[in-house]
C-alpha cells in the first residue's frame, strides 16, 4: 500500500510539554479512583487494559500501554489556565479518563477487535462476558471518582453540575456509537451525518473533558461555554486527524496498521468522503468493494486509488485545519495569561497535525 | 418433572398494596427520566426493554412486561414511611429501576438468553452490538436521572450522597455478576460463596432502594442504617426465594420454564446446595452432570431427585425464614406509624412467600 501524501513525512508537532506536566498528577487520581482489592477478579483486566499491569497482573514494565492521556490532560489544562486549584481537578480528570477507557473495552466487543495500544483486548483475554461486567465496573468506578471531587473540595452543586456534564457526554457518546453501528451496513453516508456522529462519538467526551475543567476553575458561565465550544472544535480536528492517521498514517508511529481502516471498511472520513464524491466506475467499484464480506490486497489498493484521485486526504486536513481554527477562535475573547494561549496553540498545533 | 413440595400448590401471599400505590408515581418518574427521541434508534430498544412498546415501537396493550417495579416501590416505601415528601422520590426512584434494567440488558447477553418476562430479549432482536450500547445508555439515563432530583428540591449535599449509594450498589451489582461468571466453571461453591454472591448481584441494589428513600426522608444516620439492614436482608429472601421458584415454582404463576434454572446448569440455591451436602453415588452422578455441556430430562431428574433426598427445598425455605426474621428485626427499634409497620409485614411475607 503506497499511497502517502507527502506531508506525512515531516515529523509532525511533537507532544505538548503540558501532557508531562500533568502525568504525575494524572495518576495520582486514577490510583485514588480505581480500589486495588475490591473488585475480585475485574481488578486484574481493569488494571490490565488501564496499561497498569500485564494479563498476569505484573506491574506493567513501561508506560507505553497507558496512551496519552489527552482527556485528564485537556482537564487539567482548562483549569489551570483558568488559574483553578489543580488538586481540586484530580478526581474530576480521573473520572473522565476511567469513563473513556470503559467505552474502549465495550467498543473492542463491538468491533470484535483483538488488539489495542499493542496488546491484546480484555475481551481477547478474559472472554466477552468478563470484558462486559469489567466496563461496567470501569464506568462505576468513574462516576465514584467524580462524586469523589466534594472530598477535594468541590462544592456540592459544583460536582453536581460536572457530574452532569460527563453523564450527558457519555449518553452523547453511546448514541454515536450506535450511529457508527448504523453506518457498518450503509453506504450512503453524507459528511454532514460523519461529523454528527464524531460530534457525538469522540466530540462529546473530549468537549466535557474541557467544560469540567473550565467549570472547576470558574463559575462564569460565558467562560465555560467558550471552552466548551473550543472543546467541540479540538475534538473534531482530533477525529479527522485520527481517520487521517488510520489510512495514511506511519505505522511506526501510530501503532495501528495502515490499511486496516479500509480492509474493515470503516466509515471513517476518507471513506466516507470517497463514496459521497465517486462517480462513474470509481462508484462502483466503491460500492462492490464495500458490499463484500471480506476485502483482499487488491480491494484495499483500488479504494485507495480512488480515495487519492478524489483528493480526499487533502479535504481532510483542509477539514481538520479548518476546525482547529474554529478552535482557536472559540478561546479569542476568553482572557488568558500568556503562557496557556500558547500551549492553546501548541495544543490544536499537535491534535490537528500530529503523526501519532 | 414432577417433584414439587407440597407448599407450592397454596395460592401464596398476594402482591401487597404498596406496588398499585405506587405504580402511578413511579411511571411518572421513568416518564421523565428516558427521552422520547434524543437517543436516535436506541430508544426503540430502550423503551421496549422497559415493556413501554413492542419491538415494532407500537404502545405496549399491557403492563404485563413491565415487571413489579420491585425496587423503585421500595424506594417509594422507606421515603413514605419515613414521612418523607414522595415527590421528592421520583427520580431517585426511577433512576435506581433503569439501573436495574440497564443490568438486565448486559445479563441477557452474557448470559445469551433469548428471552425475558415472555419476550425476546433486547440482543436477541438487535444484536449483541446494539444491545451492548442501549445497557451503556440507559445507565446513564439513569444516573442523569438521580442527578435530576436536584429540581425536584433535594439538597445538593443529598443528591450526591444517594447518588454516591446507587452507584456504589451497581459496582456491588457487577462484583456479583463477575462471582456469579466464575461460579459457572466451578463446582466447589459453599453457601457462603453463594450468599457473598447474591448479596452483591441482587442485594446490593435492592439495600440502596430502600437506604436511598430513606435518605431522602431523614438526616438520622442511624435510621438510614436499619433501613440499609432491612434492604439487605429482604433481598436475600428475595434471591432464595427466587432461585426455589426457579426449582419448585409453577410455571404459570413465575413464567419461568420450571426445569430451565437446572438444565442450563445455574449454580442457583439449590444447586449450590446440592453439590456441597451429596456424598457417594449421589455426589458422583451430580459432579459427572454438571460436568455435561447439555443436560437431558433423565439428567434434569436426577438432580432434582438428588436435591429432593437431600431436603434441598425445605432448607431454602428455612434460610429465605431466617433473612425475614432478620429483616424484620432490622426495623424494630426505627420508630414507624402503624399503616407503615403493617406494610413492612406485609412486603416481607410477599418476598419470602411469594408464588410468582
Amino acid at each position: 500500500m503506497s499511497s502517502q501524501p507527502s506531508e506525512s513525512h515531516t515529523p509532525g508537532p511533537p507532544l505538548p510539554g503540558m501532557f508531562a506536566r500533568y502525568t504525575d498528577l494524572v495518576r495520582q487520581g486514577l490510583t485514588a479512583a480505581v480500589p486495588d482489592s475490591d473488585l475480585s477478579d475485574l481488578n486484574l483486566p481493569i488494571q490490565y487494559h488501564l496499561g497498569w499491569t500485564d494479563k498476569d497482573g505484573n506491574l506493567a514494565a513501561s508506560a507505553a500501554s497507558q496512551g496519552k492521556a489527552l482527556r485528564p490532560t485537556l482537564c487539567m489544562f482548562a483549569c489551570e489556565a483558568l488559574e483553578g486549584d489543580l488538586t481540586q481537578a484530580l478526581s474530576a480528570a480521573a473520572s473522565i479518563e476511567l469513563v473513556h477507557n470503559f467505552s474502549l473495552i465495550h467498543d473492542d466487543i463491538q468491533d470484535q477487535d483483538l488488539e489495542r495500544r499493542h496488546q491484546s483486548t480484555v475481551w481477547a483475554l478474559w472472554g466477552q462476558p468478563k470484558a462486559l461486567v469489567a466496563g461496567d465496573a470501569l464506568q462505576s468506578v468513574g462516576d465514584l471518582s467524580m462524586l469523589r471531587s466534594a472530598q477535594l473540595g468541590v462544592p456540592p452543586e459544583t460536582v453536581m453540575r460536572v457530574s452532569r456534564i460527563l453523564t450527558g457526554a457519555y449518553l452523547e457518546m453511546v448514541e454515536g456509537q450506535c450511529q457508527d453501528l448504523g453506518f457498518e451496513s450503509r453506504t450512503a453516508i453524507t459528511t454532514d451525518d460523519y461529523l454528527h456522529m464524531i460530534a457525538c462519538k469522540t466530540g462529546a467526551l473530549i468537549r466535557s473533558s474541557v467544560e469540567i475543567g473550565a467549570v472547576l476553575a470558574t463559575d462564569d458561565p460565558a467562560v465555560a461555554n467558550s471552552f466548551a465550544k473550543f472543546g467541540s472544535y479540538l475534538g473534531r480536528a482530533f477525529q479527522i486527524r485520527d481517520d487521517y492517521l488510520g489510512v495514511w498514517g506511519d505505522e511506526n508511529a501510530t501503532g495501528k496498521s495502515t490499511d486496516n481502516d479500509i480492509r474493515r471498511r470503516k466509515k471513517s472520513f476518507p471513506a466516507v468522503f470517497a463514496l459521497e464524491r465517486a462517480s462513474g466506475a470509481a462508484r462502483d467499484d466503491l460500492l462492490r468493494i464495500y458490499s463484500q464480506e471480506e476485502l483482499d490486497d487488491c480491494d484495499v489498493e483500488r479504494v485507495m486509488a480512488i480515495m487519492d484521485e478524489l483528493g480526499a486526504s487533502r479535504y481532510a486536513e483542509q477539514l481538520t485545519q479548518q476546525s482547529a481554527q474554529q478552535a482557536t477562535r472559540a478561546l479569542e475573547n476568553v482572557e488568558l495569561p500568556p503562557w496557556a494561549r500558547e500551549e492553546v496553540d501548541q495544543l490544536i498545533d499537535f491534535l490537528a497535525n500530529r503523526q501519532f
